[in-house]
């Protein structure tokens, strides 16, 4: 089991869905942070499900509840634990399928792998896993704010054939939050918000692309040569529920451009003092280290597993089983998985900050 | 800096591209492994430059030499030091861009980062790097065939506008080692030569997508929640040299399914005696653990960085700079791409196949 | 900071002595396990204050709440998280010296360190953080019951100037548990107490030492070259509070030995049909593995930081002070310190059990 | 394997004492550290064999090479690959004990948990592994001096029954070196050398005590709970071959103290504008965190295994044996011990230094 991130703003998260509780401990944030806990309550909000139509109607308060690491209002240097109780917890609808493997989902595999499995909501496997990685990446927010200044926002880029346009430079997370699908272009939202609701009448689930801007980020983030930023960036997005793809920069469209094309040119700003590029197909890193320019990054995220149309599979006792799934569930987990995704970055980054202060070079050169 | 990877099977590497040598110490491999050294040198023959008018002319020989680790040709439990020495080091070409940074290179980051450099051929980021990973992931392939007979192809699936289609279930090294592009579709890899030549003639370069399939990986490789076996598998792809994109399975593409239409259906294969997926659209992994079918990814790959056409620039002091490289230079990194993408996965399965080993539950019940 | 320990059966621990709760994050453990929560409550009894007069009068429950990990009362391969509340926290005591340095402690170090210290009875510094250990301990000892049949037992073999001689073959928890001293040795026992009774009116405290044997360790736990078995049960020993001495074995008074007396003669025990020594000064490892003979090792403790006779010190503003203590507070902490010695030999046991899956060879060759 | 050590200062080593060389990769050392390759090869001079009719008569030139990570004479931040050849390795003396397990070494342990050995010259087990800790080591020193001013220096303290007395804050490696037997005190020195002499001629070999000071190290190195200084350093040491036992400050003897002698009182030091200790009975910690007084330890290295006298054992096979030694071997480790000791307390050191860079507090406040 790998419930650990980071080497130095490590997070370690525990909790199933319907156990009595979910959290993380963090260890490594620096001291005399001053927390706010709104604000972590605030990011734990935009998560919670039933906050619309177009989510599942679960209803959790997740309230965060902190069990370490504050001393009147600021960190200490000790690990911080956060935990978040589960309230609505009803497994009464999951008793039916204890014994059935749902395709797409974690049964099949956890079960023949670990042997025994808890069942309820699906346990471990569950998206309510994530809440943890909020609570810790909310944490990881105020520290990298403090630190460099810098801030995240991820958005709904796609869902299902609907695609929408968004400056990076210029999207927040008021236009994110403007709409329930939490796509900032409003048309598109719109369309996307049809889409949902269609294929929850037809019972059925979409995917679609998550897109995530990080500004800010100051050079150097990123360690050569296996802890690329992107590569830790990838890790971190693809190890979020039903994330099948990450792409940074020109990711897999910049494939057909030729180098004469893709290369981002370089020039000297003498009002910033220090060097940019004048276009960004790198997406932020060179060399697998950050260069002061926008992290730009995409993460595919397959249609949810939960549809309600008759499947066939098996049960744990290998008998054929026609599956009709019934229950609270997302028809699409995008407007939920912006979140995650800002999440997932937050805590890399938060890593290569605190890697980035270990790794100060004596006697810097300078022209 | 993070010159290792891997938990338990575990990988340093070292060494510059025009330093006295590169190397890489595996820690973890299991005693009583018979290394075939001359399979060993066949991998990193792969890789090498010189194979063909498709690549760089620099010429190496690349001979493995064993430091340490093996007794009477067998693994000892103790750390296997692998080293490839620098002969066709020359320089004198990088001199006059010692103080230059090169657009889509690492120069600048790695310098203002570190403060000091070593300019000649990239140095510790030169693709040459990855011949230290791949000689560790020629004794992974080995340790993996023995300990559960895996074998992993990857396979150039697309050079600019050109994409080849291929049975990943029937995909062999002897297929795609039969064209120097390393695309086993004839077809598309003579219309993929032809397209790298004309690239090369107009002092262009062009990027691509590597294909890779892992096959015989057994059920349970992968470790929820962090360490998914596709975040593992992203965050070794990503770390490669120009790797700007992964998927898994459906992945990017797949998020314009509808989830009865994703999900891959299960049933029993009462030949193999398990479990199994009617299609693989999961790519091989559900809830991050392998399912025992086939993994199965995408890489993308950035136009090569090193073109030569005029481009603009800065100096190390600031100034501007209009850069035309000279020098031996691969105008498409794909063919020797594909060696990387499989020692990237090899290297991740090897961990988890370790970390499978400790995660063996007691009393496993079967109905 | 680091809150987390071992690599394979990983423990984080969080919390302060008057914070809302202590607790433990186990990753690692294996599936399946059968959790006796009485057994790991009683632990946590054992290292529990206000057991008797010769301890703290701080009266806690320690009760142990599950918060993830079980179902149906085993192991899921999920993280375990034990946590217990602190109840009986009363920080008002220590609001007075809350601005002091109290001499022996953490006061001066963490304050200096992180900026700002949580001062309620020690914070994070309180030995009180080793209630986590040993809820972590008790799973550990569970899972090495069933992996190997291991069997710890830590008792006090000296306080002050008192020693006892005992049998690391037949000692028992429960002859260690038949005197509140923790000392098997009847006699030694009640010299001790009486020299912890004088103490305690003396206003002053005790020092003393641990023993520890470690029985049914099979051969081949610990690893070369780092982390020899000997080297990790330093690390986990010399990590309790007021530990200042481990050794294995002969230890510091097997220096003044021949290397003819001190190597143990080895044998084929044909009953048994393994290699055994004749004899066991080297404590049951040879080359930083274990060999199948028992484990014996012994820690020295300071005496207790905290006496109620006057102390020069400073306050944090760097003035002069003169402390006398008041509060409660163990005289001697050689009773309660037994069960934390068991804790981290068993914590590093279970790590390199684990360590021993991953490092089977392959075609071990037997004559 | 565990060929592995530190986490930010992380250093792997590798190679056997018979193979074609040994060596280390150490990761993370900060760029532009200009390092004096004389000073390592000096440091390497004082371990290497043959110093003195004191110690084994095998000659090793032990030079150092350097294969990465350095660019004109300074660090680039990339990893440094230091190894050195093995010249002299006459593996003939072995063969006849390939089959034999020696008591009191690695033999026995080795195969029955890896299966197969490299028996020359005890392979990875033999004390000849040390050179690359110490080549890694010297690197720390220069490191440490440049980041902190820190200088650490070990002697010999005793050597069988003699024991020479040291003041900590006086002792310096002129010193130290000015006799071979690296005792710093002319009287014992010359008693222990006499000593040494006559178990040479007995056949028989002899064990003893390094003292080891770290001068200079500052406030705040070592991190609770798990990492404290002591218990690193009790690590670094106990995975020295042949060490038995370690201690901090008043280590064992102070287990016999009172509280109320034990603690050592703190002043404001008005000219060092810090707070101090009168005495030092804690060895330079508090809580596991330096204090700014000197780190004050001891490690006991038991005799050393391969004397000349006949001994009882077992072959592979299981067949009793007796054994006879002959070969090159020192009668007492201990003059090439102090090296070691100093090697161990570096490298904690070095990695130390670096997370106190990482752990750096917000807004630390001051009275």
């Amino acid at each position: 089991m790998s419930n650990s991130t980071g080497r130095l703003f490590r997070v370690t998260t525990f909790g199933e869905s319907h156990g009595p509780a979910l959290g993380c401990v963090i260890d490594g944030c620096p001291a005399g942070l001053s927390l706010d806990l709104d604000a972590v309550q605030a990011d734990l909000d935009r998560r919670r499900p039933g906050q619309s139509a177009l989510t599942t109607p679960r209803s959790e308060a997740d309230r965060v509840e902190v069990l370490s690491g504050l001393f009147e209002g600021r960190t200490t240097g000790a690990p911080l634990c956060l935990i978040v109780r589960n309230a609505d917890a009803d497994a009464s609808a999951y008793a039916r399928v204890s014994e059935v493997y749902r395709p797409g989902h974690a049964d099949w595999t956890w079960t023949e792998k670990y042997g025994h499995r808890d069942w309820r909501g699906g346990g471990r496997s569950s998206a309510r896993e994530t809440v943890a990685r909020v609570a810790a990446a909310a944490v990881a927010r105020q520290f990298l704010s403090l630190e460099a200044g810098i801030e995240v926002v991820a958005w709904v880029e796609q869902v299902a054939e609907v695609t929408a346009a968004m400056d990076e430079g210029t999207v927040t997370r008021a236009l994110v939050d403007a709409h329930p699908v939490r796509c900032p272009d409003p048309d598109a939202a719109g369309r996307m918000a049809a889409q949902i609701e269609a294929a929850k009448h037809a019972g059925d689930t979409l995917g679609g692309v998550v897109a995530c801007v990080a500004r800010g980020v100051p050079l150097g983030y990123g360690e050569p040569v296996f802890d690329k930023l992107q590569a830790d960036l990838a890790h971190a997005c693809m190890s979020l529920p039903a994330c099948k793809g990450f792409e940074i920069g020109s990711g897999f469209a910049g494939t057909r451009l030729r180098g004469s094309a893709h290369n981002d040119p370089l020039y000297f700003d003498a009002e910033a003092g220090r060097v940019r590029a004048t276009k960004n197909d790198a997406g932020g890193v060179l060399g697998g280290i950050s260069n002061g320019e926008r992290l730009v990054m995409r993460c595919a995220f397959k249609p949810v597993s939960t549809h309600f149309q008759p499947q066939q599979t098996v049960t744990r006792a290998g008998e054929s089983h026609t599956l009709t799934n019934s229950g609270r569930h997302d028809p699409c987990v995008l407007p939920r998985a912006a979140p995650l995704v800002e999440a997932a970055v937050l805590l890399t980054l938060a890593d290569h900050a605190l890697r980035l202060r270990a790794a100060r070079p004596f006697g810097r050169e300078r022209p």
